[in-house]
């Protein structure tokens, strides 16, 4: 493969025009959109707006005359195509850990009579969490976490378990799970699925009516590019609406908040998910970052996605410096997500380096180094310049100092 | 009162300076900053920089190299003097309803064996909704909500109480209740109390440590001018942190959100109340907006408040007309928040042609008519033309036909 060949993809790439939507900083090549995505131009504009015109000149009267109170709605329902959903089942609130607590209860009080939360040993850390949080607040006897390695879940989904509880995109490794024949196999012994799509939403065609999931969250600010810290959302599927209760019972899912009740009843809708008062300004970035999607197939960003990183491993494979990277994720693009993981003995200082000369990539312990594709604004000539310094960072060295170190690093 | 004295109380206003502060829109008297806060000038260039610059073009590294991570901390350090908190107890993070959450799981904690939650029938009600969440939850057996009128308070804190939740200022009538007697009563028998200061931080004097308070939480955009859907705040007194837990673990709460472990560990203060990823471009706001008070005394915030308020009910009583207005906040200023209740049998359709006439107030069911005094961009003159418009649309009765309905008003 040479640069004609790059050239070549990135002509008859027809997500190219889509990286003029975004601003992206001059000299930089970022392969670390899974963990945060790019500024979409539309956000500036829209969030400027909402500053100046619709908090300050409009203030309270905004909450009805700029539709604020239906933000969550919107934004829901702009998400709800990206990953498979018929309308009235996906709403942006809170943060992901808060949006499984509120799903885990849901899970389990649908489930009454069994307590076990089966989930993987490697999910990304904060989901085990909300597990734990809620076991340690009802008792085992009502929430017990299990966890089991990756390649064993199938084995362990017995009649026992009450919630499968899977990140279909793992954070590290990129490897990507069965969601259809997983939902199906859990399905059969009466365990409900919860799927967060964190690293998957936005990276590739994920089809939660058609795999009969039952419960969903992700993330506003990877894939969907709504800015540092972003709303994130939830999913329920329609079936399981008129049966559910959540405990974060604030007045936003309230039937009808405006009446100010003492007695909380809730809302006959997804809306019930609602709890406390949402950031406006937050919520119409990611508003105005999904606009983007408008036009997008899914198909093609996944295919693009295989070959931004199918072109990425063929690249380091052909260089002789860069044996010592092994590559964590499977070579088999149909089981990866969006990332590509390689493993290094010194990866913490090759990122640094890479970061210093402009490519930024990311660590993840103990010696991971990441590099994520986005194709709405990653081309193939970014590939090309991210291999080569690459190369130039292991050739010359320049990670043997670490002058970093780790506290802080965000995922 | 003439106008003469309302143009010598704005002269010798100490606070007056505050209002160039604010960005407000012309023609516009509004009183609804109880609602929601005026737009500091402030928060516009920071909101812009952090989406252009921190987001746009520094990207995922400003986690570290813009203290993104610290924000949560730091803004908690901003809001503490304003509520009477020495260091390391305040944090700011999720909203009113979640924190209640964490509060109320940590208090019935803390205090084993008993069950109830004491409150108020006229509490804000998403601060009921989340007890009557958390009993479904657990069980009655282990919480149960316990209402009774605010007079009643007192004779009702038993020690079969676990927890005392009250809200400082009552969102409807403005009533102040007495933190550091009923904390100090409450104390006598066991009970924890947790203040909700929606109506209270940033309107007058709190004194949470002095008051020897267990649990508060706050909002950050009624008096603290964070915007829209603001994050909120809490606080826990330092004794009671290496005792407490809370369910809602997620991994920023961890001890090292970082290591990625599977199991979690509680940080060692008050982070471990926090949970997921905080909105970095709200929270930012709602930093740049406490700036405002790094020069301002509470003691001349609450004078001025209360003098305003105190003019507004004597020019009220001064018109003949606005005869049928009645006061249902108390005239005695030290047993009042930062705003006025009137009552009216036409209550919505006054506010209306207030709003349509350029001064904004609110309306609470069900014949409620609400003025809030914001003291740092508030001037008497305003004071003196918002009752001059109430007797213009009493008199020529603007408000016989409502052209509103209630739908979707927001506190």
């Amino acid at each position: 493969m040479n640069f004609d060949d790059i050239v070549a993809l990135d002509k008859a790439d027809v997500l190219a025009s889509k990286r003029d939507e975004f601003d992206l900083p001059a000299n930089t090549i970022y392969l670390d959109g899974n963990s945060l995505g790019a500024l979409p131009k539309s956000v500036k504009s829209r969030v400027a707006q909402v500053v100046s015109e619709q908090w300050g000149s409009h203030l309270i009267r905004s909450w009805n005359d700029h539709q604020w109170i239906d933000l969550p709605t919107q934004v829901g329902e702009k998400i709800a195509p990206i990953i498979g959903a018929e309308k009235g089942q996906v709403i942006c609130c809170d943060s992901i850990s808060i949006n499984l607590f509120k799903l885990l209860s849901s899970a389990l009080i649908l489930n009454t009579g069994r307590s076990k939360v089966l989930s993987t040993q490697d999910n990304f850390p904060t989901d085990l969490y909300m597990v734990q949080g809620l076991s340690d607040l009802l008792g085992t006897d009502l929430c017990q976490l299990k966890l089991v390695e990756e390649q064993y879940i199938e084995q362990h989904l017995t009649d026992d378990i009450a919630v499968l509880l899977l990140t279909q995109v793992n954070f590290r490794t990129g490897k990507l799970l069965n969601m259809q024949k997983l939902t199906e196999l859990a399905h059969k012994k009466g365990i409900l699925v919860i799927w967060d799509l964190a690293h998957s939403a936005g990276a590739l065609p994920v089809e939660l009516d058609k795999c009969n999931v039952d419960f969903a969250v992700g993330c506003g600010y990877k894939y969907l590019n709504g800015g540092p810290g972003s709303p994130a959302f939830l999913y329920v599927a329609k079936r399981h609406q008129s049966a559910v209760k959540q405990p974060l019972s604030g007045w936003m899912g309230h039937a009808k908040p405006f009446a100010f009740d003492a007695q909380y009843e809730c809302a006959a809708s997804i809306n019930q998910y609602l709890c406390g008062t949402p950031s406006v300004i937050a919520m119409s970035a990611l508003d105005a970052a999904l606009d983007v999607w408008e036009s997008v197939k899914i198909s093609d960003v996944r295919a693009k996605s295989i070959a931004l990183a199918d072109v990425f491993i063929a690249l380091v494979h052909s260089h002789a410096s860069l044996a010592d990277l092994r590559l964590s994720s499977t070579e088999d693009s149909i089981q990866r997500g969006s990332q590509l993981a390689f493993s290094h003995n010194h990866a913490f200082a090759i990122c640094q380096a890479l970061i210093e000369k402009g490519v930024i990539a990311d660590f993840r312990a103990p010696n991971i180094l990441r590099f994520g594709f986005t194709p709405l604004y990653t081309s193939f000539e970014d590939v090309w310049n991210a291999v080569n310094t690459l190369v130039d960072v292991v050739t010359t060295k320049l990670y043997a100092e670490p002058r970093f170190n780790l506290a802080g690093k965000v995922t």
